[in-house]
Order: C-alpha cells, then structure tokens, then sequence
C-alpha cells in the first residue's frame, strides 16, 4: 500500500512518526504544511516541516513535540539581553537549521530539494515534502488586530484574538511541489492527520488539492483533531467556536465532507459515531490520543487497518 | 586627559581594556576597525568591534580573547550535520549578538547607534565607534587567489596565501562615523593600539584620517604589534616579510612615520629604540605583552605615562 499523508505540526508529526514505523520508505509520502513559515531575524522557518522531520528523525523535544531535544537557548537569551525580539523561541540547535536553510533558499535551491538533503543528513528514510517550493502565507483575520500573519497571532499573541477567518496568500499562484502530484496520483490511500483542519490541512488541499477524481478513485480517510471537544494541543477547537461552529469530531468531518471516504474519532467521541456515517462516511472509533511512541503506532496500524478494511 | 585609541582585534582589545580600567568614562573613545567586517550565513558580523566589546565587558573568551566566554556551540554544529559551511565558528551566544544587530541593520539603524545600544546593554561605559557607518571592505591582494575579502583570507584560508597589497573597498565614499571625528578633534592625545598596522590600523586611518592638522597638535603614540620580529598573534610580521619588509618595531615606525609623535617598543627590541628615534620618533621601551589582566592595566599606564612625558 502506498500512502500519502497530510501533516500540520505536532499531532501530524505523531501519526506519520507511527505510520513510517510501519511502513517502508516507499510506501509513505508526508505532505507538510508550509503556510505557517514565516521569515525571522532574516531566517526562513519552516515550523511544520520541522516538527515533522525532527519526529521522524527522534531528533524532537519528547516534552513540547515541537523544537529539539537537548536544546540550549544560548543564542536567543544573548539576544534578549541586547533588547532584541525573544517571543519565537528559537534553540540554538534549531538555529542551525534555520540558518543553513536560509542559506540554502538564498542561493535559489527549491525547500523541496533542500528538504530532501536534510531529510538524508537526518537518517530519515521516508518521503517529506513541503506542500509546494513557493510562498504561501497563512492569515489569521481577527476581529481585534484584522489580518495577522499566522505566527504573530500563533505565538506572539498566543493565539488570543478572536478569528474570523482564513486567507492563503499567494495560493493562486503557488503550484504543489515537486512529487506532491505525483505522490498523491500513485496513492492506494490519503491521510488527513489530527492536524488543525483550517491552517493545516486547508492550506495543503488549498494548493496540492484532491482532484475530484482522485478523490473519487482514491479512499481519503481523516483523523480528527478534535476529541472531546477540544484540541489536543493548538487553537483548532477555539478557531471553531468563533467560527460560529461547535467544535467536535463531527464538526470536523463535515469540514472535510466532500473529500472523505472515511473518518476516525476518539472512543470518547463514540456518540458522534452515527451522525457522521450519516454524511456517507465509513468511521473507525479508537483510542486516538497519542501519549507514548507505542500509542503512536498502534493508531497507525489502526489506520492502516480502516483504510484495507474500507468498502 | 581625553584619549583616542584605535583598535583592531585581540591585541588592540587588550590594551583599551586596560586603558578603561585607568580613565574614567569620557576620557577614552576608541574607534574601531570594521574593515573585517562580513556577511556570512546572511549575518552582519564585526569581528573587531565585538572583540573589543566582548573584552570591555568581560564577555570575552580569556583562552582565544575573540569570541564568548561559556560559549557553545549547538547552532554551528547542527548546521555542519546539514552539510552547512563551519569555517567561521560561530558560537550560540556570538550568534545572539549576530542576529540582532543584523536585525537592526535591516531596519536601517547605523552601526554606530546599534553598538552604543549594545555597549549601554553589555555595561561598558567608555564610548565604542565603529570607524564608519559606511561599508567598507578589507580586501587582501594575493598571489596565489587574487583579491580576497579579508575573512576569507583570514579565516576560511589561515592567512596562507602570499600578500603583495590592500585595498579597502568603498572607502573613498564612506564617512567616519559620528562622534569619530569629533573625538579626534576633541582629543589631548590618539594611540594606536598594538594592532595590525595594515589591516586594522589603516583602514581606520584611511576613512578616520588625523587630519594633518590634528596630527601635528595631537600627540600620537603608536604600541608596536611586531615584538622580536614576530606579531603576538595573526598575520602581521608575515605580511611585513611578504611584501618585501623585514618585520620589526622598526618597521611598524617606519609605517606610520608622518603620523607619529612617540612609539612605545618591548624591551626585547631595545636595541632598535636608536634607530627608531632617528625617525625623529620619542619612544619608550616597556614590557608590552599582554598576557594577564595587570599586564593590560601596567602597560596601559605605561602608555599614559609616556604621553603625559611627551616633550
């Protein structure tokens, strides 16, 4: 089987963390969201595509899920002393990814190749791609501070003003990057993440879509970020309530409804169970929170086993 | 009495230290040599200048005198896993000062404001110029490469390459920086500090000057960086015998001949003390080698002694 999944930050990371445990490199392709990166003291940052490979790699923080492990905070606490900016935390090891990937970008290499080179450096075996080499900006529109570049309302505001709605600047422009098409024409299956549905699977289907046909042809299967009610980790439960929406797992399969063959909720969200297959969708319910490497997998293989198992 | 010293790296950040430790805060204004000055990995970096900060303030690295003491060096040594260039070693905190004056500098603030704002943070009291808020660039002419920016030379090729000539690159349209030539005119006495004479003393004087006039009113003393025909530390005494001079205290007077009131030699070249005093140059000959805290503060006396003796 060869799979395509689509991936924001923490929670994508650990799923496709559980599925490349299981799968081999050929076999899975991780599509990340690039909408959130953002340029910072002159670094390119690539939040998403980080947490992911840092993951893969074993190289993440196992207490945030995001940032480095044995990270130091020499360079960002030297700053802070001389007055400058200190509200992106950025540990000197991370440093030296942005920095080598500015370096990188400046010199006019793709993100998708120089992803590729650092995915090798890293011992990751399986396919990361950002969604697409050229810009595209999430913005967050508030009714407090209007349109917010998704950083600043993410972790300089932590994520308090109230949202409105979302804009992927430079989408129309933007094509998918290279091997984003080609991976999801070749997958048995796609897999949306427990990522934050609007700013990170939205951007991705924003510019790599699910052609109509594929998404016909090919079972698309979610896992729903929402469990209980709430988000695991992130803004994606506030984000719709202010939308007008009650967040739960169902909200979040009618967000996707037209592309799904297939949804997994939380055993929590069992009740939710029958009004989701009553939008078309064939469900899967289990234990979705991913505390331990082990949970990690075990979701996987419960994945991996809706999608065989699909009609 | 007020004080000009100029200064380039780690010997001429010796001796302003131990010059700081003698005058009180407005007595002493040192200008610094930012003909080293370099972008690299999208960074501003100013070797000289953070040299002679990070020494004032107690910052510096007291086994290599440049760089940060308890530095590490996590960013550099992430981004060589990437591939990454790590010929200039940047350490974690190094990097924080990097960063934010590059920050700074993009916004379009001089050098001069960043480094008075960065000394008042670091507590330095006495005033620290860079030579210029222009760009200008020491390039080392090179038999075997060419024109070389001096980092390059420097740092990337272990000053190996064979010197015939200088150039300082955009010089003719740059203007000192502010406060530079007031100083100097404000001055009772200017010190050239035991620095390169070719690559960091010059370039201050080719964008600085000592006007001719300031020159003959002002007393100018020069500490040789040539002690035994050799430099304490870089490339000074090679350069010397690479374009056809036997380095030497007498060399360095002859270098800077029409500028000079006095020149302060070691003990170890006393016997050239005649020849240099034929240059029509007063001398004093002293123990001039830095290697502990009180060798910068006797030495620094040792200098203010001999001005205030000037005849």
């Amino acid at each position: 089987m060869k799979l395509v999944a689509l991936a924001g930050g923490v929670g994508g990371a650990k799923l496709v963390h559980g599925l490349a445990k299981i799968l081999p490199a050929e076999a899975l392709t991780i599509v990340v969201n690039t909408g959130d990166d953002f340029e910072h003291l002159g670094l390119y940052i690539c939040p998403d595509l980080d947490t992911v490979c840092y993951t893969l790699a074993g190289l993440a923080n196992p207490v945030t899920g995001w940032g480095r492990v044995d990270e130091s905070w020499q360079a960002i606490e030297s700053m802070a002393q001389l007055g400058g900016p200190s509200w992106f935390r950025l540990g000197d090891k991370d440093l030296g990814t942005h920095l080598e990937r500015t370096r990188r970008l400046r010199a006019g290499e793709p993100l998708s190749k120089i992803t590729r080179d650092f995915c090798h450096a890293w011992g990751i075996r399986h396919t990361v791609l950002p969604m697409s080499d050229d810009p595209i900006a999430t913005i967050v529109e508030t009714v407090e501070h209007g349109e917010l570049p998704f950083q600043e309302y993410f972790v300089h505001l932590r994520c308090e003003p109230t949202v409105r709605g979302f804009q992927f600047a430079g989408v129309e422009k933007a094509r998918p990057a290279p091997g984003v098409p080609e991976a999801i024409e070749a997958a048995d299956a796609v897999v949306f993440c427990p990522s934050n549905p609007w700013v990170s699977i939205d951007p991705i289907l924003a510019v790599a879509g699910l052609k109509s046909g594929s998404g016909a042809a090919t079972p698309v299967v979610a896992v729903s970020p929402i469990i209980g009610g709430k988000a695991v980790k992130g803004p994606a439960a506030k984000m719709y309530t202010e939308l007008g929406i009650q967040p739960s797992a169902l909200a979040v399969a009618e967000h996707y409804q037209n592309l799904l063959t297939g949804f997994v909720l939380d055993q929590i969200d069992a009740d939710l169970e029958e009004s989701i297959q009553n939008l078309n969708l064939q469900t899967m319910v289990t234990d979705t929170i991913m505390k331990t490497l082990a949970d990690r997998r075990r979701l996987a293989e419960d994945v991996l086993n809706f999608i065989t198992n699909l009609n």
